[in-house]
């Protein structure tokens, strides 16, 4: 059964005063009053972590009962980061089923009233249980993944700052238009410049902010002029360092792949896109990961112009997370809301794009291991299938899998990638390097070590020597004796 | 399209030193064996909240990559302590949608590594805000509706806790007959007697216990001789102060007429249920709620062995919450699983249920606010439906309605339940009176006060004194001004 979108709403995204259920439920009614509803068949709620965001719990019943409307099934749906979309799919599969007529999707967080340290500490615990113990949090795990990604495409340091400087400087111009958007300050390169290092490379302006803001929409089994026409879903492995690759989202690429084979379009139907930005490096990433453009070639197309709001593919025409903000529960729905207002027309002036018959939104959940992929198009769109129609998407998949870390004392490998991290977890020195070692002998571990304070002072693809201190690895440029022998010589 | 049921799989329940993910890979394996399957299209996990009890967060991925299949789309679901069910139903839609031949569910919990107190405050999270401000946990506000109960069915205090008693004294016999029980001890009525009084009425032997455990199902659209016949799912009011009714549960009546209608069956179709007996009074209400007694006589059916494991209608032949243990999200789930085992006739020896054609499991989620009802048959089952069949189960609907609390220096009103807490949570004074008073301007409130330490103190149906102290509504039995005449006699 087709299941189509009646009405969408949304709070203004930033720091809110109000308790998260009442963000929800303004949105939920807006899109109720869009829809033309007092009563839906059921309602999906998705929040990331209301139980340490907020400290409460049940929000299924919060939710329903503040809206007055108790006694309506309700149930709450997380996929970590990409909770809004998850929340979406789930809602798409209970109208799909023809058991629901009317069900409404709600997605919501509030961030902003905790300490950056305590949202950074809890936002970290979709992160692997081992790579937290070296204190990585997202940012660093992004900046590493852009490290290797720059590294594999032969990027130097200023090209890659360029390119997520653009990404940065882009989506705040596109969220400037947006009346929701928590930032609607355009920034420079020189602004951009100033932003402080997270986790080098990553700057401030790198990563999106911590916001409160919800998102709802009405699906419906009753034609409308917007319909679902694509979903997909897919994991990924739980350690950054189980992946087959660092460089692309294997998750992305099987979600995209059954999106696309639903809905039976090609990457070059798409006419523009919301792409999950939480860090600049991922909207790249994300763009070759749905084949906008080959793998490599995302910051070209960027620098080209052509995911402007005024290129042939405009990518994250909201201003993304990034702008818009990243309430993590609501930035999966949220995506979708603007993909619905931009094929209504309805995204007004600005910011409206002109071919907006079909539109994607990609969602990231955890860092790159529970992304969903979801297509939109009108109604009325002229289609292109025929038969003998074949999907040309072909992605190179490439599944990780989980494995135990090699039992090991000491012993030698290539750093693959490495972060010095400015912002660690409590309990941790500032800065701190962290990284992946190829070892020699087979498999891929996390290491860290202090003492690097500098990007300077460490190569990717250099030799390194590991060893384990209190049950971490280690990781030192030099090896032990040549150590001891430069510490003799300094006697 | 229908959906069936393969596999299903279960932990011990009990206290466990694995961690959470591993208890529910357990499960996860053995129902994929059951239905011969290494791989499915989807996987849901019911987890309630794995942020508090374990500090970790992005459950479905770190189940997927525990159980080597990364790639596979994994959602989780809560509903509060009914979890477990609402995963299912989720699953249910999913199949039912024509997008996903097998799914796997996989519901579970991990709270005894935490202390009762922490497990406590956790657990209270489920309560509405206000309510909790008191100190108000879910033992407190289930002894609240045993003794209104009583009160309203003219039960005295010793029929009360007869009644109770053999509750707890049947699942424990039920549960002594099943190897995954986490208690398999059966208790006498002396036993039940020297057990402590958690919230007066209630007993420890009344109220199920912290555990750790998993259950595992998996769904599929291949016919199997289990078949998903009727599912119901609905919402109360978080405050139990703003209840239409304090003794049955409206989200249990309106999911019931769900599932029932669904399904086609009547309650006297059901040849036996697993009823959420959290709270031993929980399971005089459920079968009232779900229309196999009238209201007020779910005691009688019991004392006469109705529902034992011999009797016409058995309940909780698995030995319910009470006695296999309530790891609060895969509760639920677990339910159904004892389910599918009578349906296929491998409960085992002792508990195998002669009948077992049609089953019905009930599932609560907070305090009464967030219920499913699942009705599950043998595909060979003879169908009683005919033309002009009718839904005999027509359950008194009262909805309850989100209020303001009446704004109110000092009032008068009526007593309309209490309760003695003797384990309140952390910072309140042991024992805590609380209760609730129906004000005689309108509106019912919650209402405390630490000086009333004995039921014999109190008085259901009596007017009391109500006045404001630091923000929360305090009771007296006496006016102020009889209270100050006898301060001023015994000076």
């Amino acid at each position: 059964m087709d299941v189509f979108i009646s009405g969408v709403g949304m709070t203004k995204f930033g720091k809110s005063t109000e308790p998260l259920e009442s963000l929800m439920a303004e949105a939920a009614l807006g899109a109720l009053r869009g829809a033309g509803l007092e009563k839906v068949d059921a309602i999906y709620t998705g929040v990331m972590n209301i139980e340490e965001f907020v400290g409460d719990s049940n929000i299924g019943v919060l939710l329903v009962d503040t809206l007055g409307l108790s006694g309506i099934p309700s149930t709450r749906v997380e996929t970590a980061s990409s909770t809004g979309a998850g929340a979406f799919q789930t809602a798409f599969y209970s109208v799909a089923s023809g058991h629901m007529k009317n069900v409404l999707v709600v997605a919501g967080e509030k961030m902003t009233h905790l300490t950056t340290a305590k949202t950074t500490r809890i936002l970290s615990e979709v992160i692997d249980r081992s790579e937290r113990r070296y204190g990585a949090t997202m940012p660093a795990l992004a900046a590493m993944i852009a490290q290797k990604y720059a590294w594999q495409y032969r990027l130097s340091s200023p090209a890659l700052e360029e390119i997520l400087s653009q990404v940065a400087i882009k989506n705040h111009f596109n969220g400037s238009f947006n009346p929701f958007a928590q930032f609607r300050k355009r920034i420079s390169f020189e602004e951009y410049l100033r932003s402080p290092i997270v986790s080098y490379p990553l700057r401030l302006y790198d990563c999106a902010p911590i916001t409160d803001g919800a998102a709802a929409m009405v699906l419906t089994a009753e034609p409308t002029d917007v319909k679902i026409s694509g979903i997909g879903h897919a994991t990924d492995t739980l350690a950054v360092r189980h992946r087959a690759t660092l460089t692309s989202f294997n998750s992305t690429k099987e979600a995209a792949l059954r999106a696309y084979s639903m809905a039976q379009v090609n990457p070059s139907d798409i006419q523009f896109a919301e792409v999950h930005d939480a860090f600049t490096p991922f909207e790249i990433i994300g763009t070759e990961d749905l084949g906008f453009f080959p793998p490599g070639k995302g910051g070209n197309a960027l620098r080209d112009g052509v995911t402007g709001l005024r290129g042939k593919l405009p990518i994250n025409p909201s201003g993304g997370l990034k702008s818009r903000g990243h309430p993590v529960g609501a930035s999966g729905l949220a995506q979708l809301v603007e993909i619905v207002w931009q094929l209504r027309g309805e995204a007004g002036e600005g910011r409206q794009l002109k071919k907006a018959e079909i539109g994607l939104a990609q969602s990231i959940g955890g860092l790159g291991n529970n992304n969903l992929v979801t297509i939109l198009e009108r109604r009325d769109r002229r289609k292109t299938v025929v038969p003998g129609w074949e999907l040309r998407y072909r992605p190179e998949i490439r599944s990780g899998k989980k494995a135990s870390d090699p039992s090991l004392e000491e012993g030698v490998g290539i750093l693959e990638t490495f972060t010095i991290l400015h912002s660690p977890p409590e309990g941790f020195r500032s800065p701190l390097s962290l990284g992946f070692v190829k070892l020699k002998k087979g498999g891929r571990i996390m290491v860290c070590n202090p003492e690097y304070r500098l990007p300077e002072q460490l190569k990717i693809g250099k030799k390194v020597y590991v060893f384990t201190r209190e049950g971490l690895y280690v990781f030192e440029r030099r090896s032990f004796w040549s150590r001891l022998k430069q510490w003799l010589k300094g006697r």
